[in-house]
């Protein structure tokens, strides 16, 4: 196990392209967006320890999330309002705190009685979130009044949960506080704070679940000691978070067994039960993953929070074990299936990301009693379980946290953002329009005598480097031998047929259109024929042009069509000779689909 | 509108081959097996009017289609035992008739005080089966028993729908005493039995759902008069018993209003809303007919009722309208989505016939909550739902009544069943391996100065036959110039390959095999590769064998398939070079699903 160091986020400027464009809405519009429909739900009344309607267990880490995003927002571009809001916010917790430590809003104004009896109400995962508020509003302000209120409620929790024992389980209902227990030590290393996180850990697997209880062990990870789970099981954000604690875990205590329990894991995710989108959890019974290769497109689940989560479980393995195939997920998640959550005017969101939209099938479905499941078409501004917005919002304005690892003798630089950060004395310039090209400039200056490591992307397969190089585990491996270094990284654009391992039943004889790291959709309103009907001729010469409603280039390639009006009966022999006409057909980012409405969106297509 | 007339089933023969063996399996062991499970579940105990656990108000209308299929073995093949059970329940229903007529087992048993309040009670539908069943025991013995007692109870029904007009509605839920009450009048005219039927259809659409129903008027066909119905919409056995009643009700008036408004529907679920197999109602929800070309194959519900139902309606327009599409769906469904629902050992039933099964999804669907829906892989012996298995004992005993109907100047062959009929003073004699060949050898006495119509089937591209005539509608019209003719006609057999309308989605790019009237599927257990990978080699040489365990030939070809161990990568560049390997794929007739545990299965591939 190798032992990366996190560049903090304070260190990394966003400065243009892709990202700055993102954060600027986020900040603008998102960020806002996310508050009043908090505002109007009562989230924010809740703090006020109210008894709102609709008060949910969860409601707290909601605002956290929110919390953490201002934080991250406020460190970059000052911002008064949001301030007052990080400080009004914290005035409230720290007022309504009881006495002993313990704080959630709705085990105090609905059950107070039923504190940490049933792991299902979130407490924890609350406290968790709101911990990684308080460590972002103390890297964004250096305050660190939410950090002292959460630490005696960890001490509550320690007496509760490792002292007296007298809780209602040891295994947090939905993972989080590990990882957020390990980010808070980082800051205020205590050995309390890492031995309260092992023993969540260590004991996950020891409650034994009712015979009647709503759902299985494994929607928990909890059926089997978490060092010996080598297949991503059950609710996929849970077990993302679950993992990011594992593997800071294994770092934290150089556990070797911890390390090969998350490499297992992180393979079974990302080799069997991946979308091509980075879509994580193909199935809404559980919000869950299923089995391997079980990858239905049109049901997809998807969760936005799910791909956050497995892109925060791949940044941390790509320190431990510095292989590209993590930051390549990251990538894969940052430009479809986390970004496809929000909107392109930043106000609107998918908690679901399905990878294809028949509105017939929809149509159908409520005809007749409604109580089949498909996604919704239509982006909404709220959801009654609102995780995603905020976590969307956190993931954006802290994108840096994904650029940049370093030790004594090496800097990686795992994404490419256009930005600048100081990396262990050195200071990295990189200028790029990357994904729409795949030109990158990189200054470095200060940096003599490192290794200077660039991530050759997944999908690349051909790259220009004016600098010798050594390739290691997917990235170039450049020796820094000057006081400034000018690369110039140039990785080959150009429209890619993905297909998909044949165990995959939903995508046979099918491929995906990529562009560099981004996936490509039809949708119905910009394509007159019949999406499934479409076979892409993939020899021909594709169009390829930026658009700025998009932000990103749209592709036009040609494809083969029957004629609606040329068809006589249902079921007609095979005619192998059969002419088709042709017929262009306009892929436009996956992440921008249904921005325009509801529409048939497709994927992956068949081809000749 | 023709006026065909349709040969009783006691003027056939049904002699050796396919039919002779499905028919003695039929008698020998299906008929038993139903009734020990309906003596199992109380449904021979309820005829005694006692409060059996779990009794239902459609109880009546399974026994009824019971004591049918009983008449109609006793008829041919006389059976102490059988006419013993078929006294025996007459016996009863007479004893417990109500003195104003009334009879269903439910409503007197546990709600009297509801009756004909509730149109979802079904106790039209078993007066209905009631008399299907009492027109059967007529013509199979001669006793009008039944027939005696059901007049009783249509004469209350008359009073209180018609005269009185105090029930609760007008519009039975589940349509069926239409086709019934024009069933009894051929045996025993009575203007007051097609009247009613007339009231039914006439009136059908007249009452309102409350608005909270539980699901809209399309389920029952009642959401327009039924004159004016254009679109197979609900429930899909509901409908075709509707549209069977509504054919009946346009020959007998000469409606041709109404037979224009039968063939539209006709034409809107054959072309539109057909599996390949016949299978009809492509959701569970409803049991329903959804929109057109929404034809899913993993999740089809085509309800082997709904087959039987659709033949039904098939071959009633077949006489009113002698066009061979009509014989062809009958075809499709006998050979294929009808016989689907019994087991080879004839003595486990499936109620619903998917089309394609992929059982790692059942796994997956039953591991978290197990609250979707997927057709069930193994066929079972008995169902709470228990329509089918009677309903299968009935078609197939009385498959005699799908073969042939006439009037003064023609003859028509609409099926090619091995047997014998006297038609109009003629003797036929037909003699077939049919479908395993395509040999038909015909033996006309008596036929001079006729017409002899041989249907064409829709599938056959190329036949022989050894005398002249013109083609008519898909028959091929022959005159009969001797006393006695003998025919050849040969259909040329081969392996086909179908393609789908471009308009479902979910067969696009894919072929299913047939050979004859029969569709084929693959199952798991017989092909070591993975099903949804195959690609056919469409351009193989086929190896066809019979198969004495199936009844029919089984198919050999080969497909083009990916190693499921040489692949490194869960998305991968397309490689257009690509070699795969070439591997045989068995398929068997897709009636034979099913029978040996389950297994994965596919009736459409890919192909090249």
């Amino acid at each position: 196990m190798e032992h990366l160091k996190k560049l903090p986020f304070t260190a990394v400027e966003v400065c243009g392209g892709f990202w700055a464009n993102r954060q600027k809405l986020n900040r603008e519009a998102t960020i806002w967006a996310v508050r009043d429909r908090f505002e109007d739900t009562g989230r924010f009344a809740a703090l006020d320890f109210e008894n709102v309607p609709g008060l949910h267990f969860f409601w707290d880490s909601d605002v956290a999330k929110w919390l953490e995003s201002a934080a991250y927002i406020v460190a970059k571009t000052p911002d008064d309002a949001l301030q007052a809001e990080l400080d009004s916010a914290v005035d409230k917790i720290e007022a309504h705190q009881d006495p002993n430590g313990y704080y959630n809003i709705y085990h105090t104004v609905i059950e107070p009685d039923n504190r940490f009896k049933n792991r299902d109400h979130h407490e924890l995962y609350c406290l968790g979130h709101l911990i990684e508020a308080a460590v972002a509003i103390f890297e964004a302000t250096g305050s660190d009044r939410l950090i002292n209120v959460l630490d005696r409620y960890i001490d509550y929790v320690i007496e509760r949960f490792c002292v007296k024992g007298d809780t209602g389980f040891k295994t947090p209902g939905h993972e989080e506080i590990e990882l957020a227990l390990y980010k808070l030590n980082a800051v205020r290393p205590d050995e309390k704070y890492t031995k309260l996180a092992k023993f969540f850990l260590d004991h996950r697997h020891e409650d034994s679940l009712p015979a009647d209880h709503w759902c299985n062990d494994s929607y928990y990870q909890s059926h089997l000691p978490v060092r010996r789970q080598t297949t991503a099981e059950g609710h996929s954000v849970r077990a993302n978070y679950l993992y990011s604690g594992m593997a800071d875990e294994a770092a934290a205590e150089n556990d070797e067994e911890m390390f090969e329990a998350c490499k297992a894991l992180f393979n079974d995710m990302a080799l069997k039960k991946a979308y091509v989108t980075g879509g994580m959890g193909s199935s809404h019974m559980g919000e869950a993953f299923t089995v391997a290769y079980d990858l239905p497109n049109d049901t997809a689940y998807a969760e936005t929070c799910a791909s956050i989560a497995a892109a925060m479980f791949a940044n941390r393995m790509k320190d431990l074990d510095p292989d590209s195939k993590y930051a390549d997920l990251v990538e894969t998640e940052m430009y479809n299936g986390i970004l496809s959550g929000v909107s392109l005017d930043g106000k609107s969101f998918f908690y679901e990301n399905p990878l294809e939209i028949n509105l017939a099938d929809h149509g159908r479905h409520v005809s007749v009693r409604g109580d089949d499941r498909l996604p919704i078409t239509e982006r909404k501004e709220v959801f009654d379980c609102s995780c995603c917005p905020p976590n969307l919002t956190r993931f954006i304005a802290s994108i840096g946290d994904y650029m940049i690892s370093y030790d004594d003798e090496r800097v990686f630089i795992h994404q490419y953002i256009d930005g600048e950060a100081v990396v262990n004395g050195a200071l990295i310039t990189l200028e790029t329009a990357y994904p729409s090209s795949g030109l990158v400039r990189l200054n470095v200056a200060g940096g003599k005598g490192k290794t200077l490591y660039l991530r050759i992307p997944g999908w690349c397969e051909h790259f220009t480097l004016n600098a010798p190089y050594e390739m290691k585990r997917g990235y170039t491996a450049v020796a820094l031998t000057d006081d400034v270094v000018e690369l110039e990284l140039e990785f080959e654009m150009k429209v890619r047929f993905v297909t998909a391992d044949p165990r995959v039943r939903h995508t046979a004889g099918k491929v995906a259109v990529a562009y560099g790291p981004l996936v490509y959709c039809a949708e119905g309103k910009d394509n007159a024929a019949m999406l499934w009907d479409l076979a892409l001729d993939t020899r021909c010469e594709p169009d390829v042009v930026y658009a700025d409603y998009f932000g990103a280039p749209e592709i036009t390639l040609k494809a083969f069509a029957h004629d609606e009006n040329d068809v006589r009966a249902l079921y007609l022999p095979l005619k192998r000779d059969e002419k088709q006409k042709t017929v262009p057909v306009r892929l436009i980012p996956y992440y921008a689909f249904a921005n325009r409405g509801a529409s048939d969106m497709r994927v992956w297509f068949r081809y000749r």
